[in-house]
């Protein structure tokens, strides 16, 4: 039996766009001789479809558009097409009004469905809002097969693997009782760092327990600010991983099931086999167990995986993912929402740099705008690295100096201004007039804007709402400040091989970007670390902050100053207002500023710092 | 028996504040002889915590601070208070972390805890985020008399009320078959319009179904986008309203049980009577049962109700009570962020005339400073418009003419821009200029800037991001622009009486301010309908689309010129990505813009006008 893997991206709520990507899925999955075509969660949908699964007319045209498919599709085929269906009892029952299913087409009908089990609500997950669980697992059969159906979160209550148990049910022991030959999962599972190791590892370990082996299909693309890295994969009885698709790219794949052997064919010696640690990105990249990985934010490996996994790697770890994650975020969020050039205001920083060479990257050197807006507070190298800059990556250049109108708002402001002393406020209006240039510049030729600010600004507010926060798009906002430097190093040490990027002679991101003391220039001899602790203690208290919801107390514990953990604990808890009208930004950790970060601002934070 | 309610507006996270508030409740309550205080859901933490709930520290702190208020009360005094409280068993079966509980204080130990078993997941709420279900509901004594423990959502699943189920369980059918004499319910419901009377129609048909009297503590007071308009209540056996506390401000009061009767005691001709239709406002205002009332969104009563509530109201409804509303959601917003003034752009139109109104009601003319910028295309009415409005409310202005900047961004500009004509780039610079120089007010002299854009152009986004969208708090965006007109007439014709706001003389919003067409007033001769259908048209489309999730074939249907439908439509999905980065704005009505409304913004919207 041959089964074939569709990772696809579909658009949100194209759903003649996304039955067109399955429909052509199917036939070269027929060309390819394969009995049954596995898709994507909400293939149909695209993943998350949020609060459009709330508008009935929705889900209607789902429901027509799922029965136009069944009858395009080749008829021997077996489709499994992921999509919201109606709960016929909500009412009746008081359950939720619909199910995440995945739904088997074949012979022009829908022929089984399959409802989601474990509906997860944390972080960016809200599929109690719309979904009612699915009670039961359950198989269809292709020949004497019997192929257990699961989606997503399904798989990932593997309580002996995470050393504890998120959800009552398990669906895979469920499966394994039904004697299931083997398990297919429809997934939309979102990037973050070393989170490919994760799914791997939990499901080697998943089959191994079962005896059953595994079929992961995983959405790939960039929705807004989630990104999906694709990265499906197979693994067989024995936990070996047998097939790995592309990372951060659609991907097509058919396997081989042997009937007799009851186990997936291929890996070890031969031709499709990949290592654990090559999970498709090309670049040799080691993957592996980080500390803080999985689809839950505090899960935590307790079991030995050396066997199957490849623990080690070299620090900086991550810097190819995140490119890869972070260029895909952005062509897709260019693509989907219909612009094809972009826009970015280029300070002669570290921020700015690396966003236009992943923008560069993303959508071609040709479709990006560098602005240059120097004041007479910026630098002379600042213009010139930033021109520097340009020259490497090939883009186009527009220089607006902002002197004029810094002295104009100086003078519209002079009478209520008087007698008090340069400060916030000064400092922001200049970055905010080069917001308002930037957006002209957008609004007049149609270019998304992009906006440049770091995680670890982003989280002590050291930014200016409607200054250098405008943006359509903040690229690098879940990226702190000192993995900003590891990326422009691991750049321009030749880490990405692109036709697009590639500086054989010279660096990339010029040197003296990387060297010079960050500031933002918006007062004379301003650097940052006048307002801030050094990259490398900050990034290392907020990510103990924001990511591993550590303590006031166990940060000190851990090593930080009193002093300093209590002031930017202070200044993360009073920039929320800052962070709720930020752009959409790209999720590349367990814990984002975002649609999964759902703080109060009106608040009082006095219990962090006060006990 | 005494039962005292304390009606309590708590800042989320000041658990030693809001202690405070418990702790001074409980001493009125002994002093009126009271046996058991009631107070709000999460009162203790103050509700929405949100991912407040996510920081261990924070759990850990409201327990201790429990156990420090238990020794702190009255001994003798029964005090429910309502907290997150852990649940010890959530790794070993899979549930969450946490219970959404309501703790018996007596004695100075905690004496019983009842978990909320109904978690809302719709809207604004996300209850299924961080806690898991209670399985049962319970009682406790006091004396003889057994009183039902239920939190807000427990006592929302009255199926014959609103005509079907939304959840499985109804905790008030297992308090009935418990036997007991009494229920009372720890709330935190927000406000929407005609809220107040939904919730005692349908608490009045439960007392009349179970045969059992319901005390109903709701909390009052702004938090974030969310009001919550206090207006507790009882109702006796009969289903007859008793007693009803103070909308919109903290109220107390002490209720009698007499256990003979088996009844509340008060109403009908007692001094506590109420009719239904006077729940506190104080100006006379009708309230009643209006088609999209209810927690649920989607809910519709179809019970005949009117023989316990009056149906009847004048159009306009519900003025005085959103007028109430949002003085309130300003106060608080203010207040708990720690500001004591605001500034506000004065463009002469309505949108910032009622804006100014409300904010001088809400913190006193003396703390609001309305700044005047106009430009070459303001016409000369706009500034005596403005200047007319800031004396009749005695508020400071500031006048800013932003001509000199409009020049100087042409000129930084004209290269760039040459050879282009005139269009939405230079009509956003104008708007950004105003949002500039209103953040440089506000960060110079510390006061929160109001933005003043109304609901009907945040749905077609007719508003300029970083531009008049600037604000700390977006005072009317979930007002619709005939809402806008009907509130200012209200307020003119004498509707709110204060010391703050009287003019017996003249109107206090100008006339002409009413009169004149609307308009941005961004280019010459500008008028809002050059680009928009005519308000009252346009706002009973959005009414359709948005809260009721009406198809664009049903809109049609109802009468709307096709063409205009699909441009509506077209323009609210086109225009995600400002509502994306607004202001958290005060929410009136059942569908709002902000945390209960998740839309991607890269998606495809054709299924909703190519079908």
């Amino acid at each position: 039996m041959k089964i074939a893997i569709a990772q696809l991206n579909p658009t949100i709520g194209d759903i003649c766009g996304n039955s067109n990507l399955i429909l052509e899925a199917a036939k070269q999955a027929q060309i390819e001789g394969a009995n049954l075509l596995l898709t994507p969660e909400l293939s149909l949908l695209g993943y998350p479809p949020r609060d459009l699964l709330m508008n009935p007319s929705f889900i209607a045209i789902a429901t027509a558009h799922l029965e136009q498919l069944a009858q395009a599709l080749p008829p021997e085929l077996a489709v499994i097409v992921g999509t919201a269906v109606p709960n016929a009892d909500a009412v009746k029952l008081g359950e939720k009004l619909l199910f995440n299913s995945a739904v088997l087409l074949q012979n022009g009908a829908v022929q089984q469905v399959f409802h989601k089990r474990l509906l997860p609500t944390y972080d960016v997950f809200d599929e109690d809002r719309y979904f009612e669980p699915g009670q039961n697992s359950n198989y269809f059969t292709i020949g004497e097969v019997k192929i257990g159906v699961t989606i997503c979160e399904d798989l990932w209550n593997n309580e002996e693997f995470w050393g504890k148990r998120s959800y009552a049910g398990d669906p895979i022991s469920d499966l394994t009782k039904l004697g299931v030959d083997l398990v297919v999962n429809l997934s939309a599972s979102p990037y973050s760092v070393g989170k490919r190791g994760v799914r791997s590892a939990m499901l080697q370990h998943s089959a191994i327990r079962s005896g059953i082996p595994i079929i992961y299909a995983n959405q790939v693309g960039g929705n807004d600010d989630i990104i999906f890295d694709g990265s499906s994969f197979a693994v067989n009885r024995q936990g070996n991983l047998i097939r790995v698709l592309a990372s951060f790219e659609t991907d097509f794949a058919v396997l081989e099931y042997d009937e007799n052997k009851q186990d997936l064919m291929g890996g070890g010696n031969g031709q499709d086999a990949r290592s654990t640690t090559d999970l498709g990105l090309g670049e040799g990249q080691k993957l592996g167990l980080i500390g803080s990985g999985g689809n839950r934010q505090d899960a935590r490996s307790t079991t030995d995986l050396s066997s199957t996994t490849d623990l080690s790697f070299e620090p900086p770890f991550g810097d190819a993912e995140i490119w890869a994650a972070l260029v895909l975020g952005v062509r897709d969020y260019v693509r989907k929402c219909g612009f094809s050039k972009v826009v970015l205001g280029l300070s002669g920083g570290i921020d700015s740099a690396l966003v236009a060479a992943i923008a560069s990257c993303a959508i071609g050197p040709e479709n990006v705008l560098g602005v240059l807006m120097p004041s007479p507070y910026s630098s002379d190298h600042s213009v010139n690295d930033a021109l520097e800059l340009a020259r490497n990556l090939g883009i186009a250049i527009e220089m607006l100096p902002i002197g004029d109108l810094m002295k104009t708002y100086d003078r519209t402001l002079g009478d209520l201004f008087l007698n008090t002393t340069f400060g916030i406020a000064e400092e922001n209006i200049q970055s905010r007039i080069r917001g308002n240039l930037l957006m002209a510049i957008s609004n007049k030729f149609g270019h998304l804007l992009l906006s440049t600010g770091n995680k670890s600004e982003m989280s002590v507010g050291y930014c200016t709402l409607y200054g250098d926060m405008n943006g359509g798009l903040a690229v690098i906002s879940d990226v702190p400040k000192t993995r900003v430097y590891s990326l422009c190093r691991w750049l321009n040490a030749g880490g990405y091989v692109g036709a697009v990027l590639s500086s054989p002679d010279s660096a990339i991101i010029p040197v003296n970007i990387i060297n010079k003391a960050p500031s933002a220039e918006l007062k004379p001899g301003q650097v940052d670390q006048d307002s801030l602790p050094a990259y490398d203690v900050l990034d290392d208290i907020l990510q103990r902050l924001i990511e591993h919801h550590e303590s006031v107390q166990q940060i000190i514990a851990a090593g930080h100053d009193e002093a300093v953990v209590k002031r930017v604990v202070k200044l993360v808890r009073q920039s929320e207002f800052k962070r709720r009208q930020a752009a959409p930004g790209l999720k590349i950790s367990d814990r984002a500023f975002g649609t999964g970060w759902r703080m109060p601002i009106a608040k009082s934070s006095s219990y962090e710092t006060h006990h």
